[in-house]
């Protein structure tokens, strides 16, 4: 073929052919002038979180038994592959395709935030070390970074409330809110309008990191005492007693552990208005404590949930996820700060867990709570309690191992092997 | 500096500083003229599995102690790595050294065989399964060629006894050492002379992987019928029940596993003369059956175990994984195959085990005995019953991030960051 000289135009163009250019609505393209106001000149304004709402739907049955049919007809005994044969399924009906694309590149959001909570002396570590952290992030020094470098994966680190000044480097996006949260047991972590700018700024991470090439993303987080606020979050959302959902987190003494539990008590108590007794249609994740004043929970009010109790990295986290989903891009899940990030999320849209991928079990309590409650199993069981996504970033290779199989492997006819007698 | 002229030697040779090239024995680079009979001119002819027995030591528990401070010292909560900052010790104690060089890059070898014991009917497969798989490998179009392509592993299929010729094809190592074994119900699988030889072919191509550049083994396997030949060798290590330790394999009917125990049964009764009734030290795994007629296993003749009940591709696994291990290569193990060439392998040198890492645990509960027995815990817990290196394939990144975090976290003084109160 000649093809010194144009002789005709594709019927489209090569990015849409190639798969790169998905359409999205035009706002996501329009730089806000004030959160949540933006919109065209002359036209509504738009609101990000319910357009993202708006655009989660549930996944694809036709591509899911597409995809049940192929793992049926691949050459190996059937169900052979255990779990993964399953998140594959998903794969491929959260992208309404079968084979799904494979969920590479990937990157890791890290949302880090300060918490008034830490106050109550609820962790052992100085607040100071969630800016120490961050920077051990941006210098490549974490246990996230190492990970991250041998999945392939990118690092940012997003500072949606870190109670101290960033510099301003390369990989560190400055989305500060607030200098941390208020203390959630003498009133709201954060007033609604913040929970509000907090799940956009997530909403926009996610876009970009979309937008940038990524085609799966995940979650992580910084945040000292942020293992308090995801126990009042778990047991808001779920009813679960906060002797339940309550863990060591980074590891504490028998009183520490005491304070702590009495703390997710007494900022329960304290807004029993945006967590009203209601029956849960779930049940009770355990036996109340008749002691602790907290019945199962309603999610009648998200925002005002996560606003009463969430750091700006649970909110934040919260709308990265509904981002991924409206997109159709699945999001591993790391631990309890993202499991109760979650439990939010599917509150605001409960089809937002089609693009959840749990990527492992943490040793905290309150996340088997929370993924019991999402109807989500973790891929990755190793007793990690470190956050930063790390447990997350090690289940990726085996989400992206189940969609290369469902991608790549011979049928039983296509490779000549005969079948089961 | 002028680099133009030489003007000294280095004080060793660049590839010995760059730590490529190790010390082997001359005899490594000797080509057999006869198995098992190789020298030098003029030398006493060697033995490879006893060269390689002897150079198999315990783990060095310097470097495994500096791993375990190092570990404490990095900027993470203490102990929040879980499994894994084992797993690095692991890799340090295997390695010498602290941190241990990163697992990688890695190779499955697929060692394919075929059971003479398929005739009793212990499979819904027709034995043709095992060649045509070997050809779906070599065309890439298995599950483990994707799940070796996402983890950036190369692929070797070794044929150590396939039941029909096999064309010579590249990444294809042509070492038939018989056209199957035998019925193991009605004598031995293999004469003493095979299982010695299948031995040699495993300690041979981990030999000539790590020469190749490897520092990461990983085990794979392909042989209808070979989860009854695993159960047997399961039994007469561990002294295990047959109803405990024989599984569904890819998936068999009531009558079809009744027969399969059966036929463990009536193996394990024909070899008693290798299987004496001894006590085990570590009990016996399950409650024996009476009707049954073994009892707990002695390991005092390991080659003859293996001849009895194995299969080709086992004893070239138990060689492939001693072969790893006096090389200090982890070698990181896939599901009840190679469980069992394992317990073989620690019946001939106990220290084996510093080397073998369990990749998953598969959904045969001969498996589970094994491991335990092993004191191996599995990293990956999925539910996958296929083979082929598939599972430990899915913990090679779990394994190559533990020895990256070790190797690349800074510490609390390095990064600043302030530790707990």
């Amino acid at each position: 073929m000649d093809n010194r000289y144009v002789t005709g135009f594709a019927p489209e163009p090569e990015l849409a052919t190639a798969g790169w250019a998905r359409r999205r609505p035009v706002s996501w393209a329009v730089h806000a002038e004030e959160f949540g106001r933006r919109g065209l000149p002359g036209e509504e304004p738009v609101d990000p979180l319910a357009e993202v709402i708006a655009a989660i739907s549930p996944p694809d049955a036709a591509a899911m038994t597409a995809a049940r049919e192929r793992q049926d007809r691949m050459t190996k005994p059937r169900g052979s592959l255990g779990v993964l044969e399953e998140v594959s399924v998903r794969l491929a009906g959260l992208a309404s395709s079968c084979p799904a694309p494979l969920p590479e590149p990937a990157c890791v959001a890290i949302f880090a935030a300060d918490h008034g909570v830490h106050a109550q002396g609820v962790s052992p570590w100085p607040q100071e070390v969630t800016a120490q952290m961050v920077a051990n992030f941006l210098a490549g020094g974490a246990v996230v970074n190492a990970f991250a470098a041998q999945a392939g994966a990118e690092v940012t680190v997003v500072d949606v409330g870190v109670a101290a000044p960033l510099e301003p480097v390369p990989g560190l996006l400055p989305r500060k809110i607030a200098n941390g949260t208020a203390d959630f047991t003498s009133g709201p972590a954060m007033t609604r309008d913040q929970a509000t700018v907090a799940l956009t700024v997530g909403i926009e991470v996610a876009r970009d990191l979309v937008a940038a090439g990524n085609r799966c993303l995940v979650t992580g987080d910084m945040g000292i005492a942020n293992t308090t606020a995801s126990a009042a979050l778990i047991c808001a959302f779920t009813g679960a007693d906060p002797a339940a959902a309550t863990g060591r987190g980074t590891g504490i003494d028998a009183a520490t552990y005491a304070r702590k539990v009495d703390v997710v008590c007494r900022g329960l108590a304290r807004h029993r208005a945006v967590v009203p007794i209601a029956p849960d249609p779930a049940g009770p994740a355990s036996v109340p404590d008749p002691a602790c004043p907290v019945g199962p929970a309603s999610a009648a009010d998200p925002v005002g949930i996560l606003a009463a109790f969430g750091g700006f990295e649970h909110a934040a986290l919260a709308g990265f996820i509904l981002g991924a989903a409206a997109l159709r891009v699945p999001v591993i899940l790391d631990g309890v700060i993202s499991g109760a990030a979650a439990l939010a999320a599917a509150a605001l849209a409960p089809d937002v867990t089609a693009a959840c991928f749990a990527g492992h079990r943490s040793a905290e309590p309150g996340h088997a709570i929370a993924l019991s409650h999402l109807g989500l199993r973790p891929l990755v069981d190793l007793g990690l309690r470190l956050g930063e996504g790390t447990g997350a970033l090690l289940a990726l290779p085996l989400v992206q191992s189940a969609a290369r199989a469902l991608r790549d492997v011979a049928t039983f006819d296509s490779a000549g092997v005969a079948e089961k007698l």
